[in-house]
């Protein structure tokens, strides 16, 4: 079994984390870290647990420790918030570590991928280009996840033009506290800070070409316009696409359902199918089909043709699992079969 | 005081008439007329209220009766549901009255207008092509009511080639039941049922050209997706919008400020300003905003420049006041000056 | 592999009863029945499908059926609509089925009982006195189910005197469509049809003593007071409890944890701990706790001693599963263990 | 017109306030003070504006100061966060200030009176056993004032031996940010901090007996169990009464429909009726009829006679207006009647 460590523990989606890892067949917990308030408690004490599904015993009884760099580890899960993820990160990174992070601040460092295994695992490579010891990897931001897991059969096949989205964002995307309820029961707020910016500049990288040290992003044109709804778990993504081809309706399904590239690999976190069609009318619905594929399968439905090369669509992704926690879980896995 | 009849009145937009004609100055409702199940009761029996405002008392002991068209109204305002209102509204038409509608049914026939004063008041001459002694006037969708508002100054300011909407509407849109608590608590549900078709066709008719007997629809291109989110009043709208003239913000945000074409006329529905533009990065919110003007401003914030002719922004609409009752009750006021 | 055959299988709890049977080991579903409007249909186009977890291939494959008492199954689990369910019931008891019935309209026959299996697997004896061929066996009402748990261990060790109760129920306990959105976005609706008196008759009944022939009802005093929240699963009780003894805030934990009269039977719907006490503040909840034991355990909380003989609680039940189609299953395992 | 200083007055309570006070007869803002955050900031940019109606202009336009006692005001609303409320508090009465407080702290202590208009306006004699040049005179807890306003005519017409209560509070209630909107969206949190302690003891003092310095509290016996739901605005509460007397449930509707104790005087924020009955099964609900009477109504419906000497029903108090700076402005309007 290797060892991971796991940072920012406590957090939503160190909770993810710790829920994944549960009978993962071979990694286990052997690190909790998180804040100093919570370092030296109990996890089962120090946790503000949010998931349906309870702890296991054994985690509860591990003692949390701070986020310094000389954890009994093969492997860094960080789910540190971005206000002190960057210098940690970096830390580890130079102390030998592999840290596969959730937080935005190394996302667009020029060495770092952002991988989404199913899309463009070859990013991978990009770490040889980072000087130090050991490595960051990065996963995308939330809503992020789901954008890039339905253009990419798409753009495989018929090539990406102009893009414009919508996003419905559950709260779980704003950690906790995150977002007041006096702000969001009976609401929307139409604006979710670096969320648009995260969207265009990440798409376009994770969608792009690895060069000699360098990523080169994808070319399409793309914008963004967040917002926070009353959801708890599940973005939902309303998504208007020119393409460089023309379009068949049965075309693009048979692209998504087709879309298994890890086929060949055997990764635990991998969900049997990353792209799901759904033909009903009412579908995707957050409560419904996030947790497809585990959260682990982006879910698509309403598609419609526009025009000869323009179709639209609405995609869900569930937020903390493969859009964070799950996507992270993914990325170590890859490495640990191609590098580890 | 002029004499309105109410048909519909014990549904949701019903009720909405009812509480925007409480205190008016110049109309007073002399009939309420609903289904068969409601005619007969008193109408505080009849209806199962759903405003939180209540309903004065002299009209919860009017009787409701059947919407057969002997009524003793100089208007009719019809908040029929659409599965029974076209024939009904015809037979009112040749009896002679001027019926005002917030059904679909005659939206698209060709001798009807749909008016929003603000917007397109001389279309209201279509109804001279009217074979009928009375005559139908109605007012649109209510998440097309929003948008017209929102691009109406944007047009004549830079002309329109290409829009893109995305709509987070209201439960209460959906009129009573409507959508069922179990499809909408921590959901979202992303279609509505012949919603997106509506937001095209009238939009292009409302922005069109009156001509002998008919509307010239608008030429640019648009397409909607819709979204039912748990919000109970208030429809957002998230707008792309290609322009054909370059545009700078600022004359934007002042197209929107001087948008008063009502100005001359005193229309006691007639909100003050029509559209009102919010700098706030968070606004406009439902919540917040969707009263602005007595629920007949249409509220407009997150406005970005993209590229030269290119601009996105938010657009909020009081779905069953602006949206619906008061659309129609302005329709009204605005006859009932230039040709009552 | 005994036979079961599914009434109301379209409905809410139909949906739980497919869901809780898929991989159960030794009954499996050989009938699909519903109204006339799903019958002859295959089950994936008749259910209008609302948990979390997907239908299964092969059961969304059969083909519903109607009501009519020629089924090929051992067992009948009915999740009829009250509406319909007293007359087809009883034609499947005389035609020699075995029926389980969440539905409430022969509860309160002196000869059926009401059976959770926990509290009063004894009443199961009480179908000798039914004459048909086949025979009535009901679960309590969904809130019921979470009280008369948590009563017993109280009940059995302090007896009790005098009980108060206030629910606040999820809109899944009302079927489908059952609330309207509109009544139920930030809001409370302080009343739930027959809902105070079911809970007031079958709890009584429940943790009564089985006669020759009938039932004598419990003796203690007990009002309810029910509300409906916007919550999707799960009914919480805020009860409050005079005993007959002096009661020990230790031994009334003790009570609640020692709780488990099936010990000796292994059935596979029965959870662990039927009775969980969360001594956390803020436990239990809705979103967080309803799927305790799977759905099966009812979790307590806020337990506060505040006289001799006086206590109170908070009471959480997961309602479409314990409260309904779980303790019906349960009453199926425990029937076919005991005397099938 | 008197001059007012409003303390907090960019939290929640503060914004009621000064929403309240906007055309007062006699009243009128002077100073808006808050915490170093807020001070020297327009009140336009240091509040985040949370209610419907929006603030004046000349409002958004006054500088807010801080909290120190030097004040040109001739009475202080203090909305203060009871963190810093009770130091202050006193040195504005120790500096000669009358202070209306909606803060916990002193509410209390021996001298100072706890004060609803229509129950205890005698009790306002207590102030003067308060030492200092100024005074102190608070409101009760939110969800105490809507229960002492639901008890005091039942207690004056029949006595009250026995009461529990369970209440279901608004997220408003908890200030802002207040609840973060994962622990509400589709979830009840059964505890609210000090709540149920603030219940009991405010609940006796306030239908005490004014003795010499100080009150003699209410001899019934009072339990609480309060809980968080997913509502904007009202807390409702689910209470049963043991009264001393016989009871008829006639007698107790004309009691609460006769209660209008302050008839005589005539104070602008004080409501036509105090408590309103309604007789419909599904009334009190928060969104329909917590603006009743401006919000400064309690309304009362499911009254149900239990026993001859025991009733139940369910009362809803907008907790922001009658709970909180509505009940202080009535405070600060009797005060200036009778003894400013």
């Amino acid at each position: 079994m290797k060892k991971l460590a796991i940072l920012g523990a406590t957090g939503l989606v160190g909770q993810r984390f710790v829920q994944l890892l549960s009978g993962h067949p071979f990694f286990e917990i052997s690190v909790l870290a998180a804040s100093d308030n919570s370092s030296g408690k109990k996890y089962g004490q120090a946790v503000h647990w949010h998931l349906e599904t309870p702890v296991l015993d054994k985690v509860k009884e591990m003692v949390v420790r701070d986020c310094r760099s000389d954890f009994e580890a093969d492997y860094v899960l960080s789910a540190l918030p971005s206000d002190v993820a960057g210098p940690i990160e970096e830390e580890l990174a130079s102390a030998g570590y592999i840290v596969f992070s959730n937080a935005a601040n190394h996302r667009l460092d020029q060495n770092v991928p952002i991988v989404v295994p199913e899309i463009n695992l070859d990013h991978l490579n990009l770490i040889q280009s980072q000087q130090t010891k050991g490595k960051i990897i990065t996963n995308p931001n939330c809503s992020t996840t789901g954008l890039v897991m339905a253009l990419k059969p798409i753009m495989d096949r018929f090539g990406l033009e102009e893009i414009k989205v919508v996003t419905m964002q559950a709260v779980s995307g704003a950690g906790y506290p995150g977002v007041a309820s006096l702000d969001i029961v009976d609401n929307i707020i139409p604006y979710i800070k670096n969320e648009e910016e995260k969207i265009v500049n990440e798409s376009k990288k994770i969608l792009g070409k690895l060069k000699e040290g360098y990523i080169d992003p994808a070319s399409f044109s793309l914008e963004a316009q967040c917002n926070r709804v009353p959801v708890v778990d599940g973005h939902l993504l309303s998504v208007f696409v020119k393409t460089s081809e023309r379009v068949a309706l049965d075309k693009v399904i048979k692209a998504f359902e087709d879309f298994a590239p890890l086929g060949g690999h055997k990764l635990p976190a991998a969900p049997e199918r990353p792209v799901i069609y759904w033909p009903d009318m009412e579908a995707p619905q957050p409560r419904l089909h996030r947790n497809s594929g585990g959260g682990m399968s982006v879910s698509i439905g309403r598609l419609v043709k526009v025009a000869e090369k323009q179709i639209r669509f609405v995609a869900l992704v569930h937020n903390t699992i493969r859009g964070a926690a799950g996507c992270a879980l993914l990325n170590a896995e890859a490495y640990d079969l191609l590098m580890g």
